[in-house]
């Protein structure tokens, strides 16, 4: 259960017996309290206690709040090797596949709890909402701009995640029902032909799709 | 500017003069602080200060800062008497008309704050998550619901409001660029066929449009 916190665990020459259960312990803690209490309320002290540390060995492993965050808080998967596999396929099925990625990891437990934690502190407070910004979204979004390779994708990318950080809050966080509560396969039959209209479709009737391919 | 507040503002007699212009001044103050603060962090104390009030003034006209939030947080329209107005319309501009409105009250300052507050205080914290999705979910989707009148017309409300929701996320509250700068105009093209197909679409293959029309 303490495993895989991402792409920040290098191994390194050096590491003692126990720096790693201790290190995955802590992340987990911060995991845990980042997303139950948002940024602005989880402290370093409060994730060594339930981690089980002391708050220094916390500052060791990851320096200050904000780096914890940003390390422990990390997609959990690797969004430059998952999203051109996705974008790769065939064309007029990439808004359901990745409508079937996105809504898998969100039912892992341990990836929605990564996700509705950069989620909820994106909201709670401008600090993270430019950590967001900066770091995490620019994986996620680059990822798939860099697949798409139009002019637009960037735009594209954001409006992907736009809907699908719209569904994180509306079934996960305000819970609302009967959302809350449908099958994971009714998601994404309901959400892969918005994912397909904003990777493929026409933004600018205008234009009449001068994308063409 | 610090006039409509929305609908608790009803006239009552005996209120002295003046009276209104207190009450819309804590209104204003308190409107600005949930949506710079987040419900959590925004204080009775702190709103009073802005409003030049007394705190005890702040409490004795709405009560509780859960009181003071749902009642200066209110929709900043009356969805009961907007959406079956959009509703109503030719059915296959539904989703064109529903973007329109709904860009519309993101793109005026006043309507803005208000609805970046609730967003905002949903993410930020539980007590306020229930709240949204008692009071204000309700009033939104459910006049979306019933104004669609069908059996699934609750989810596909639901859907709507996570795409507003997450626009509201990626465009105001984490600023993702190019999303945050494009025109008003281009969001709603981009977002129409998505509300379209949530409100009149099909959502389960399976059946192929059982809805009909």
């Amino acid at each position: 259960m303490l495993a895989t916190v991402g792409s920040s665990e290098k191994p390194r020459t050096g590491r003692r017996p126990g720096e790693n259960t201790t290190r995955a312990a802590i992340a987990d803690a911060a995991q845990h309290q980042f997303a139950e209490l948002g940024y602005d309320r989880a402290t370093i002290r409060g994730i060594a206690a339930e981690a089980g540390v002391d708050p220094a060995l916390v500052v060791h492993f990851f320096g200050s709040k904000q780096r914890l965050f940003v390390s422990v808080m990390a997609p959990p998967f690797q969004p430059e090797e998952e999203m051109p596999r996705i974008l790769a396929g065939p064309r007029a099925e990439i808004g359901r596949r990745l409508a079937t990625f996105a809504v898998g990891q969100l039912e892992d437990p341990r990836s929605r709890r990564v996700i509705v934690g950069v989620i909820r502190a994106a909201a709670s407070e401008p600090e993270a909402a430019r950590m967001v910004r900066d770091l995490v979204a620019e994986r996620m979004v680059g990822a798939i701009a860099r697949g798409l390779g139009t002019d637009d994708a960037r735009l594209r990318a954001e409006l992907v995640a736009s809907q699908i950080i719209g569904l994180v809050m509306a079934r996960y966080v305000i819970r609302a029902e009967p959302l809350a509560s449908r099958p994971p396969a009714a998601l994404i039959e309901a959400v892969a032909p918005t994912l397909q209209h904003y990777l493929t479709g026409s933004l600018t009737p205008a234009e009449h799709r001068s994308r063409g391919g």
